[in-house]
């Protein structure tokens, strides 16, 4: 059965795309943007590929979209046009599940390439853009046809919500009241699925193939950690609220639970290691401010609201789990609590999101 | 400049895709089949690929769209069962102008991979899946990257409405009565294209990879032949009638010009023979009826009526050119009257389009 369709029935994302276009997640391309460009060059400068396969897993459909892979191969062209070399071709594939909008980036794909053109002058590309629909928990692509893999905040997303989860009463996901079994069922959902990613991209990439990936973790060994958790357990908060005052019913509130893993460096590294394909060179953690526009120099009062814009942001990632799970009825109420919420906890503590950043070779 | 972008200036075709749904065009599909697996078997028994890319180009979004590969896709399995080898790793690309559907192409893929997993058994496969969006008189692949090109009905559309046809009045598209330099610049822009489309096929395509095109066309030498013209000579008549009664303005109707160049077997086999990069080893003609439905057993009495079945397939063709040189308010009114001026002469005489098919071999 395919992911996509397991996630539709267990939570509602089938129909979505894998969320990439909040300004927290732009923020977080261009804090990982060097890593990325380092492999990236760095593969180019070792086998100058006549023709380069990028593939961007979880695009999502947005401003961000082309964002991402255009600085990759704007890197590369710096490269070579500093050596001297003739451009090679460019093959962009952009992934992500079906239900994601690829018309609306195949409509800004001409526009785009337009510009690329413009930017990097009369001896750049050709540079083709591919859209490829499926979970990236499955092969996508043909055998040893990529050169580069990229993916960012997509990867805590797990293929479905784990089995075993009927003890997590009042959470929503990992919280500091979870019981061991629940935390367990999380992390072995997280193992089979990254295990099987790996293993599918191990086919798909070539011998000494690129692979930079970005997801959204934790510093500490502790899966209930406040810094992975802490934005589920206030939009839990907000929840139990509703059912205290009989808006949701507690049996619906109990049997919903986030479908996303939130992983250490070392258990993205232990994952690595024992899938066997690849060597890390890096492996990186970062964090970014739940509220990206407060660093933002260009910002409106519209956009001073910290609580407003997480909640905004949030909302963009969980209204169709929660839709599929609740109905469309509840969502404006959820959403409107969580944000005075957020607001408030903003206001009294920094809080951050975690990035875990690992870069590798596939072995060859 | 983009085609597209030439398209949708010209004639508004660059937001829709190269119409390949109707009746006719599945029938189409049908009958030139043998041919189309006839020269993907031989290529597969010839080089057992490990991986076979196969391109359709015009796919366009509809009941038709995987129906032609996947019966490609079935051949080849065929072979490859009786020889007892094991199942190539199939890549389709589906390519069309970046206003076709491909989300819907997309949503309906699973269920597609699904049902051929079921037929074709255990040993089948992988078939990875992607879209392509852009014109294919352009570069859309990777250089040597396709095993097998493919399309159907898509090749008449030129990239634009040709230059030099002030004179072209009181027609809509080559007719007994339009000047030899309308004829002329039409064929010039047809050579031009399909040249272009072979040059860029020939990057595209591996060494012996092969080629099937199906090209709405004519037998006869004369361009302006009654079996390739009739047809848009009927949609003039409507236009005509609505010119002297005042619905449309003269210099609107003498402005307007499909682009589209139904070529002869001699011409495809002389741009293919000037272009030089392919042997072609089949040309073929057919026919089909107008109203594919006359020869479909599981009619419906609302199908009946030949004339409005015709009116509508030519509508779903010819609209977009229309509505963007005429606007909105006038379709209703020319397709009824197209509907009816068709049945009569429907009534009167056979009518039947003519399909030129060529399968050639990439010369390496």
């Amino acid at each position: 059965m395919e992911v996509c369709q397991v996630l539709h029935m267990n939570g509602g994302r089938g129909e979505k795309s894998y969320a990439q276009n909040s300004l927290v997640q732009r923020k977080v391309i261009s804090m990982t943007k060097p890593i990325a460009e380092e492999a990236i060059t760095n593969l180019y400068r070792n086998t100058f590929p006549a023709s380069l396969a990028i593939a961007d897993l979880g695009c999502s459909s947005g401003p961000n979209t082309l964002f991402a892979v255009s600085e990759l191969v704007k890197a590369v062209d710096e490269v070579r046009r500093k050596l001297g070399h003739q451009s090679p071709e460019y093959q962009v594939l952009l992934n992500d599940l079906p239900g994601n909008d690829f018309n609306a980036i195949f409509k800004s794909i001409a526009g785009f390439q337009e510009d690329m053109r413009k930017q990097m002058g009369d001896g750049f590309g050709p540079c083709f853009f591919t859209g490829v629909p499926g979970s990236f928990y499955g092969r996508l692509f043909q055998r040893r046809s990529l050169n580069f893999v990229y993916s960012s905040y997509s990867l805590m997303w797990l293929s479905q919500v784990p089995e075993g989860l009927e003890d997590n009463k009042g959470n929503i996901y990992m919280a500091g009241t979870s019981p061991a079994s629940v935390l367990k069922a999380y992390y072995r959902q997280f193992q089979t699925d990254f295990s099987l990613f790996l293993k599918c991209r191990s086919e798909e990439l070539v011998a000494g193939g690129r692979m930079v990936l970005t997801i959204l973790g934790r510093k500490s060994e502790d899966p209930a950690s406040k810094e992975c958790c802490y934005i589920w357990e206030l939009l839990a908060v907000a929840l139990n609220e509703m059912v205290l005052e009989g808006i949701i019913e507690e049996e619906k509130f109990d049997s919903f639970n986030i479908p996303q893993y939130t992983p250490s460096p070392l258990e993205v590294e232990s994952e690595v290691e024992k899938e066997g394909s690849f060597t890390i060179d890096l492996l990186d953690v970062s964090q970014v401010n739940w509220d990206a526009y407060d660093e933002e120099v260009h910002q409106s009062e519209a956009f001073k609201d910290g609580g407003y814009n997480v909640a905004k942001c949030m909302r963009a990632v969980a209204e169709p789990l929660l839709v599929s799970h609740f109905g469309e009825a509840i969502i404006d109420e959820v959403f409107s609590r969580y944000g005075e919420i957020v607001a408030n906890r903003m206001s009294e503590e920094k809080t951050e999101f975690v990035n875990v950043t690992v870069s590798m070779t596939r072995k060859g």
